[in-house]
This record gives structure tokens, sequence and C-alpha cells, in this order.
């Protein structure tokens, strides 16, 4: 197993994940946010595949038949092809509804137009090394995000993370992938506190 | 006013949209589902703008905060950049969690291997023309498309449309578009019978 990386609070990484490795997500000090993408990585590992294979909330959620994922459940592309499972979830309350914080966010959610960090720029930044572009980051699997839908109105609210210290979530790759991932730098989010999130590679069985 | 145009069952169709026109989609038998697409188009309106600007339903259910979106929201793309805006109204249920059917729908979730007309295939083949290639289909936002969340457990739960034989919604394009549109070809999302979608391009004022 490799060490703990820790991602510092409101700010962002990537890497690769190879087929049949797992990825453990920790919320160290607890209400932490991870936003997670995914694509599949070229052969040789040094960048995303062309045409590009993203995560697909919406082709996740309609084979879930859940919008809250967990343990058992598989995160897909865009064509249906599984890109990871779920395979351990100690907090069991995650978001797949909403896109990573922007300065759009924080200027047409909060009315702030001064310079925030934020878990797209996060994202851009580092996947740009393997070649993804802005305008190509997705709709995100947020780790620890608590959003509430009432189920008769529909409206969405953004509560406290579930995740005490400790929490963990596992998935393991089904192809060889290029992950993003942040610690979130949105105030509502992450109960108004900016913490880091750790992360390690279990080897494959 | 144009003329009305009809969407046979099972197929779609593509068109290009100005800014200040307002699309008026229609339900004539009631109980139909139509999936929409949005993307920014080309300042000759031959094509779409690249980088591709593409409908967000992360972006749009955030700033909404609902998943069922009707008169007065915002369709935004993935720069938060508003295309279209809901002016009317008459359903007041319409889906944003979803993607389009695709083949591997009906083989995953109906367990049918043989051919089937989806809204993934109807939407890629008539946007292929104004230059949107497959693997760049969004999550659409499904007029008409009737899904359930239980807001304690997160379950999914596709049901009848409540659309009723007349019911329309109104949407105006707040920049240059190339939309794309269906007739839904998905059994359980129509209440399994197949049904013809009516559109029509009412001028700016």
């Amino acid at each position: 197993m490799s060490d703990t990386t820790r991602i510092a609070p409101q700010t962002g990484t990537a890497f690769l994940l190879r087929k049949g490795e797992t990825l453990r997500i920790s919320d160290p000090l607890g209400e932490q946010v991870s936003d997670l993408l995914a694509f599949a990585a070229s052969k040789d590992g040094s960048a995303v595949a062309r045409p590009l294979e993203w995560l697909s909330s919406g082709r996740s959620l309609d084979y879930a038949e859940t919008i809250y994922l967990t343990t058992g459940n598989i995160l897909y592309d865009q064509n249906s092809v599984p890109l990871l499972v779920i395979t351990a979830d100690t907090c069991g309350r995650h978001d797949f509804l909403l896109t990573p914080c922007s300065p759009e966010t924080f200027s047409i959610i909060y009315g702030n137009t001064e310079y925030h960090p934020s878990c797209y720029e996060n994202l851009w930044r580092n996947l740009a090394v393997f070649g993804v572009e802005p305008h190509e980051i997705p709709t995100a699997f947020n780790v620890f995000m608590n959003v509430q839908v009432d189920g008769t109105t529909g409206k969405i609210a953004v509560l406290p993370p579930t995740s005490k210290a400790g929490d963990y979530i596992e998935l393991r790759a089904e192809r060889d992938l290029v992950i993003g991932m942040t610690a979130c730098s949105a105030e509502m989010s992450n109960n108004y506190s900016f913490k880091p999130i750790d992360y390690r590679i279990i080897p494959a069985e």
C-alpha cells in the first residue's frame, strides 16, 4: 500500500490510477468535501484517451437508480463503460448532482466577485498535465458532500458533510484512469472550515 | 410564429435557434418525453462553437437550487453562461438528472440486446450535421420526464409523465444555439407508448 498523500486545504491534484488499483479517499478531520473526476487514460498513461471518456453523472445515476451512490455502485463514463466501483464506504453520503465550485459559483451563489480558490481551477490546472482542457470538466463525484433533495418540491439544500474524522471511501479502477481530486474550496459545502483530504493507492490484489 | 413541426415517435431533429427566439415544445397526445440539448452556435450558425459550450445539468441545478426546473429557471452551459430561460411551463415536471437513453440503457436496464431506437442515436445523428461528436453528448434536459427522488433514501423512480395532451414549455434563447430534440424512445419514460412531440419557434419580440 502506498503512503498516504495529503491534499492541502483548497488545493487539488491529478495522478494515474491503474486498472485493479483501489483509491482510498479519507477525511482526516471530518466535514470536508473532495471533488473527484476520472477519465480513461491513454495506453502509456501519459495523457487522457481521445476521444475523451469522462465520468458521467447521468449514466451513473440512471444505472444505480439512486442519487446516493455507495458500496457496490459503479461510476460509468458517458459511453456506459464502468470506470470505478465503490468497494467500501464508511460515510454513505456523497453528491453526484452538482458541478465543481468555480469563480462563477462564488459570484452567483455567494456574491463574491474577488478571486477565490475553486475546485474547478484546482481540477483543470492539475488535469491539464494529462491533456484535459478546462471546458471538458464535467459534473464531479463530490465525495463527502451532503446535498439533500426534497422529494416533493425538488428543492436542493447543501448541508454540512456527515463525514467524521477518519471516514473513507474506496474506489477500484476498472480501467487505467487519470484521476483529478480536490480538497473543496466552497464555504457552504464544508461547514465554513477548509480542511485537507488524504488519499492512498492500494495495489491490485 | 413559425408553423408547428412534428417530431415522429422515436425520432429526433436538430436546428438553429437564434438569440431572442423562443422554442415552444408541446406534448400533443400526453405522457411523452422530449430530450433537449443546446450548444452555443458558431457565428455563422453552420456549426457549434469551439471550444464546445454545452448544456450543464450540474451548473443549472446548482444555481436553481432545485431538481425540478420550471418558469423563471435558467439552463446554463458548463462555463455558467445562460443558454436558455424557461418563460412558460404548463406541466412543471421535467428531469435533469438522467442521460439520453442509449443502446446500453436498453441492455443494462431493460435486458434488451437487440437494436432499439434511442434518444442518444437520434441526438448524435442529427447533431452531427452541426459538428457535435457522439462522445460529446451530455446529460439532456428531459422535457416532460417524471423522475421522482426519495429524499431520505435517494432512490430514483421513473414514473409516467404528468403531461396532458397540449401541455407545453417555452424556452427563450439567450445566445445563438444549436438545439437537439427527440421524441423519446424509452418504454418506461413514456408509460410504454411512443408518441410524437411538436415544436415551434416564436420570433424575438
